[in-house]
């Protein structure tokens, strides 16, 4: 199916690697359309591949745009990408508000009492957001055998059927139905947000970037 | 050895429990001595076990001391310990900064560029204070075994020596050494502290407590 991709960095272009690798059809959207990555992207992705604005890229999709932008900068992309185009889709949140204007370990811009997943779902309350992959590096989203033994994707949001479209695409790269953890409505954001501060020190500790949690239950 | 408690709740009494079944002598802190509930631990609890002021429990500790009051709490129940108490000593804070006032789920008093470990340490800073597990419900602390496969508790704390000290205990409640990852300095206890957002809304999605998590890494 045809899918958007808003944002041009490892994130985004990993995704959209395997979504065109699975037969869909993939816009990536830029700020501007021509922009240098995203022609090399689609250059490289093949003729289901294809490059645009942020505004192209959530048109062009039919259910499903991805939000791979930077947390920083995702709430004014989406906004060039446009409520009317987010209408009524799927925008599957994989960013996370990491500030690193003060060095590492980042802190977050919002986080507590509110998350990027929540400002975005309010700022598009026509738009199903679902959180989803934002607890992991971009290679494990799309190759979970990467990682040892079984571990968790988690989904949040407050549209069911989103979840289960998402739950669908989730599966076909790769993840078994059981470790994808619905964690409920999109303010559990918060706390899937909030664990990137614990992410980045176990990749300061691990010293690399493709591990996962699992989170085994007596 | 001489372990002085913080804290008379599930977390005090279910860690006293353990200490006391390997042999040591534990005194259980209250905000006054002669608190019910600890008076009720200790003798339960056997010969090993006494109970006093929160400064009668750190004065009796040789070497360790934990903090298992309310996260709201603990600065002022140290406070009431006293940093003289508690100079030298290593204290195993296992406190999350949770605030209940708005219900279910909490919202914590301190996060993202600050955390109660950090607080503590800056707080009393002849004290070696080592985070540690804070990311699991009480049972799970004093018997891993209850969480089926690998799992791990997380340290932090700026002092090698106290690490290892604190590791030394916790492999003697029944942990793997592989299955407890250092994480670095005390500033580390925001990421241990902020898990707790996720960790309430596994709580909510499991509905049980004992679980805890692996960090499979490829």
């Amino acid at each position: 199916v045809k899918i958007g991709i808003v944002g041009t960095g490892i994130v985004g272009t990993t995704l959209g690697d395997k979504l065109v690798s699975l037969g869909h059809e993939v816009v990536m959207g830029s700020r501007s359309a021509g922009n240098e990555k995203a022609v090399a992207w689609a250059a490289a992705a093949g003729e289901r591949a294809g490059e645009g604005s942020f505004a192209d890229a959530a048109a062009f999709a039919e259910e499903v745009v991805v939000n791979a932008a930077a947390g920083s900068a995702s709430l004014e992309a989406l906004g060039q990408a446009g409520a009317a185009n987010l209408s009524g889709k799927i925008l599957i949140d994989v960013a996370n508000p990491l500030d690193f204007s003060a060095g590492f370990p980042p802190t977050l811009t919002v986080s507590n009492t509110d998350s990027l997943g929540e400002q975005i779902q309010r700022e598009f309350p026509r738009t199903k957001v679902v959180k989803a992959f934002n607890t992991m590096t971009a290679l494990v989203m799309v190759q979970p055998s990467l990682v040892p033994g079984s571990h968790v994707v988690f989904v949040a949001g407050n549209d069911a059927g989103a979840k289960t479209t998402v739950g669908g695409l989730i599966e076909s790269f790769g993840w078994q139905r059981e470790s994808i953890i619905d964690l409920g409505d999109i303010s559990a954001s918060r706390g899937l947000e909030m664990f990137l501060t614990l992410w980045v020190r176990l990749y300061a500790m691990f010293d690399r970037a493709p591990f996962n949690i699992a989170v085994p239950c007596a």
